[in-house]
C-alpha cells in the first residue's frame, strides 16, 4: 500500500498524536450503521485486500517529499510519518459470511496514529467489496439452479473494480465472468460468446455463425438478437445442422427484448430440431429481480450473463460504514452525534445456529453455544491464515442455507436481529453518563 | 495498458476476424442510449485516461501465456495478437463538454480487431468518468456559491475509483479534495479537518481542540458534534479566543443532525463571539438534492464535503452506454435489436449557441454556425493535443452556463433535444431496408 491514500484528516490526526506521545493502543470498529433499503444481510467481504494494504502500509520517498513541499508538515512529522508501519492486530468477519448493521466486520487494534491512518481505505476496501458481494449473492438466490456468468467489466468503477467484481461474484457462486484478467488473477473460467458487431461485420448472419462455429466450435455461443431473435434462433440450428454440432455444446444468447417470450420459443424451436441439449443464454440489463421474475416464471433459461446491475450494485452501490473508536488506552468511548451513536469497547458478535438473534457483545465475554464471527486475521502487522475463495465461497453457501427466509426476501426483507448484551449496554450506558449531557435537537435551533 | 482487460468475446471475436483477414477499417461509436431519470445532461469524461489505454495497448507475455495455456487459442492466434497495437483514429467530445442522449462521446475508427479489443475498456473508463463527472456537476449547480471539497475517497469503488473521483469532481469546480493521493497525483488542494475518534482520544473536546488548533495553526476546522453540536461549537469559539486565532482562519464542521438549523444556530454564535469571518461547513451523506434543499433555505453554510454520494453517483452509478459498430469497409451498419437499434455511419454532433436542437450528424456533413463536439484527439495510434483538467473545467463552466434551465434541473429535468440530420436518416432508412424485415415482438412468442 501506499500510505497516501487516506483523507488528509487521518494525516493531520497522526502527527498531531505523534506529536504529543498519544501512541497508547486504539481500538476501531467497522461496521455498517444501516442495511439499504433492500438488503436482508450483507456478506462480508475485501478483507484479503484490505490485510494486503495493512501488511504493505508505508510511506514512500515521493510521497514524504509531497507532504513536506505540498502539504507543508514540518520535517520532524515527515520523519515520525516515514517511519509508520501497521504493526497492529485485527480481528475480522472471514469473507463470505452473512452479517447484518451494527456489527462489526472488522476490529483493528493498534497505536494509535496507525488505526487512525488505515481508516480510509479500509473502509473503501470492506464497504466497495461487501456491497459487490452482497449484491451477488442476491442474484444467486433469485436464480438459484442456472448458471451465472459475470457480465460487469464494462461497467464496474473502473479496471481494478472490474477485477474485483470477478472475484467477488465468485464468492457468491458466479461460475464465470467475462473478464478476461479478472480470470486470469483469480483463477475463474472465463467466458465469452460473441458481440452484435461480430454479425454486422459480415455479410449476413448465417456467414457470421458459420465462421464462429468453425473458429469455436468446441463450445458456440449464437448471438441471436442482432436482426431479429426468432431468425437468429433459426440460423444458428441451420449452421449447427450443417456442421455437426454436437447438441451439448451449442448455445443461443438473447440480449434484448422480452427474455421470457423469447426464451420459451428458442426452446422449443432447439428441441423441435433435435438441440433439446443446447443451451440458452440471457443478457441485457438484468438484475436479482428480473432474475427472480424470470426464475418464478419458468423461463427455460439455463445461464445469465449478469453486468453492470451487480458489478456497481446499481441500487446500493454503497454501505452506510463506519470506522469508529471504541477504546483508546483502556478507556471505552462512544459518540453521541444525532443519529450516529456508536458503542463502546472491542467486540464480538455471537451466532447461534439453531436460530435466534445475533448478539453482540463485548470481545471479552463468552457465549457457550455461540459462534464467534470475529476471529485474528492479523497479529503484530502480520497476516494470520489465508483468506481462500474457495472457502470464502462455502462459508457464504452455509450462511445462506442458515439464513431465514425472511431475511432472504429481495424485497422488503427483515434482517436477522441483533441484541446487545447485558454487559455492553451496562458500558455503553456507563460510558454516555460520564459524557456531558447532549441537548436535544429541539434545543439548538 | 493490459490489453487482457477485456472480456472474453473481444478476444475472440478478434482472433476470428485476424484468421478471415477481416482487417478492414471499422468505425464504433460510443454514446449513452438514455439518460438515467434524473439526468438532463451528461458531461463527457475520462478521455484522458481512455486515450492512455490505447496508447499503450498491447498484451504482455505473461498473458499470452495465460491465452495460450488457459484459453487454449493456437499459437498462431497468439502470435497475431501479440503484434496487435493500436493503430486507429479517434474522435471524441473533449471532457467537460454537455452531451445527452445518442451524441456519440467517442468514436473509432481502426482496424477491426483492434476496434473490437478494446470496446470493454474504453466503455468502462468513458462510462465510469461521465457519471462522476455529471453527478458532481449536478452537486455545483446546486449550491453554486459554496466551495465544494470531494470527501469520497472512502467509499468509491477501490482507490483508484478513489483517485479518478478526486480529478471528475474538480473538473465540475470542487475546489479540494480530502484524497491526498488524489491532491498529489493530479494537483489539486489537499483538504481536511479532523475526526470524531480525534475528539474522543482526548480526556475532553476542549482539550482536543486545543491540541488540534495548536498543532495546526493556520486554518483549524473544530468538528463539533461529537458530543453536542451548541456545547461544541462554544468549545471552539473558547478556544479560538484563547489562543487568539485569526476569525478568519478558524472554522467548525457540522456532521450530523438537522444541518440547516445548527448552521443558523452556529452562525450566531460565531457572530456574537466576533467571528464574524469563521468559516461553517458541513458533511455527512450530502447530495445534490440535499445542497440545493440547504441553498434554498438559505443555510449559512460556506464549504460542503461532498462523499459517497458523488463518489459513486449513488442514485445512478452506471449510464447505459454502448460501442457500436457503425462502419465496417465502407459499409454502413446497425442493428435492430429491440430497444437497442443503432444508427449506420461515423457521425459529428452540432450545437448552435444559440440555442434549439443539437443535431447528429453523418461525419462527413457540415452545418454552417454549429459547433462541431467531435475533435480528433488520436491519429494512427498517436494522441494530438492534451486533455488538460483547467481547459475541461473552463468547458464545463461554458456549456453549463450555455444550458437551458429546463435542462439544468435535479428533478425531472428537460434534456436538449438531439435531432438526426436528414442525411443520417436517409442513410438509417436505406441501411434498415437492406436488412431483412424484423419480426413483431407478438409474432416470437
Amino acid at each position: 500500500m501506499n500510505a497516501l491514500r487516506t483523507d488528509l484528516y487521518e494525516i493531520r490526526m497522526a502527527v498531531s498524536y505523534l506529536r504529543r506521545g498519544m501512541t497508547g493502543p486504539a481500538a476501531f470498529s467497522l461496521f455498517a450503521r444501516n442495511l439499504p433499503p433492500e438488503r436482508g444481510f450483507l456478506v462480508a467481504a475485501g478483507l484479503d485486500e484490505a490485510l494486503a494494504e495493512l501488511h504493505g502500509f508505508r510511506f514512500e520517498p515521493e510521497e514524504l517529499g509531497y507532504l513536506r513541499e505540498s502539504v507543508r508538515l514540518p520535517a520532524a512529522d515527515v520523519e515520525a510519518l516515514s517511519q509508520l508501519r501497521f504493526t497492529g492486530d485485527v480481528r475480522a468477519v472471514p469473507e463470505g459470511r452473512v452479517v447484518f448493521a451494527g456489527e462489526p466486520l472488522l476490529e483493528v487494534t493498534a497505536p494509535l496514529p496507525e488505526a487512525q491512518l488505515v481508516e480510509t481505505v479500509l473502509l473503501n476496501t470492506i464497504t466497495f467489496a461487501t456491497a459487490i458481494a452482497t449484491k451477488a449473492a442476491r442474484c444467486r438466490l433469485a436464480a438459484p439452479d442456472a448458471e451465472l456468468i459475470d457480465f460487469s467489466a464494462r461497467r464496474t468503477h473502473g479496471a481494478s473494480a472490474a477485477l474485483a467484481s470477478a472475484r467477488l461474484t465468485a464468492l457468491a457462486g458466479f461460475r464465470g465472468t467475462s473478464n478476461v484478467e479478472g480470470a486470469f488473477r483469480h483463477g475463474l473460467r472465463a467466458a465469452g460468446t460473441m458481440a452484435h458487431s461480430y454479425v454486422q461485420a459480415f455479410p449476413s448472419e448465417l456467414d457470421a455463425f458459420r465462421a464462429f462455429a468453425e473458429d469455436f466450435p468446441a463450445a458456440p455461443v449464437f448471438l441471436v438478437d442482432t436482426v431479429d431473435p426468432v431468425r437468429g434462433i433459426a440460423h444458428a440450428i441451420e449452421v449447427a445442422g450443417e456442421l455437426g454440432l454436437a447438441p451439448a455444446s451449442v448455445g443461443i444468447r438473447l440480449d434484448s427484448g422480452d427474455l421470457l417470450a423469447q426464451s420459451r420459443t428458442a426452446r422449443r424451436m432447439l428441441d423441435d430440431a433435435g438441440l433439446a441439449a443446447a443451451r440458452i443464454m440471457a443478457s441485457g440489463g438484468l438484475d436479482e429481480y428480473e432474475l427472480e421474475r424470470l426464475t418464478a416464471a419458468g423461463a427455460p433459461i439455463d445461464a445469465y450473463g449478469v453486468g453492470t446491475a451487480v458489478g456497481v450494485s446499481a441500487d446500493a452501490p454503497a454501505l452506510d460504514t463506519a470506522y469508529k473508536l471504541v477504546e483508546y488506552a483502556g478507556r471505552p468511548v462512544m459518540k453521541l452525534s444525532a443519529g450516529k451513536r456508536t458503542l463502546p469497547g472491542g467486540k464480538q458478535v455471537y451466532r447461534f445456529r439453531t436460530g435466534g438473534p445475533d448478539v453482540l457483545a463485548l470481545a471479552r465475554e463468552s457465549r457457550p453455544g455461540g459462534e464467534a464471527l470475529l476471529v485474528p486475521v492479523m497479529l503484530h502487522g502480520r497476516r494470520v491464515g489465508s483468506q481462500d475463495l474457495t472457502r470464502a465461497r462455502a462459508r457464504l453457501a452455509r450462511d445462506l442455507a442458515w439464513l431465514p427466509q425472511s431475511a432472504r426476501l429481495l424485497r422488503r426483507p427483515v434482517p436477522v436481529e441483533v441484541r446487545c448484551s447485558a454487559a455492553l449496554s451496562c458500558l455503553a450506558g456507563e460510558v454516555a453518563a460520564r459524557m456531558p449531557i447532549r441537548r436535544q435537537p429541539a434545543l439548538i435551533r
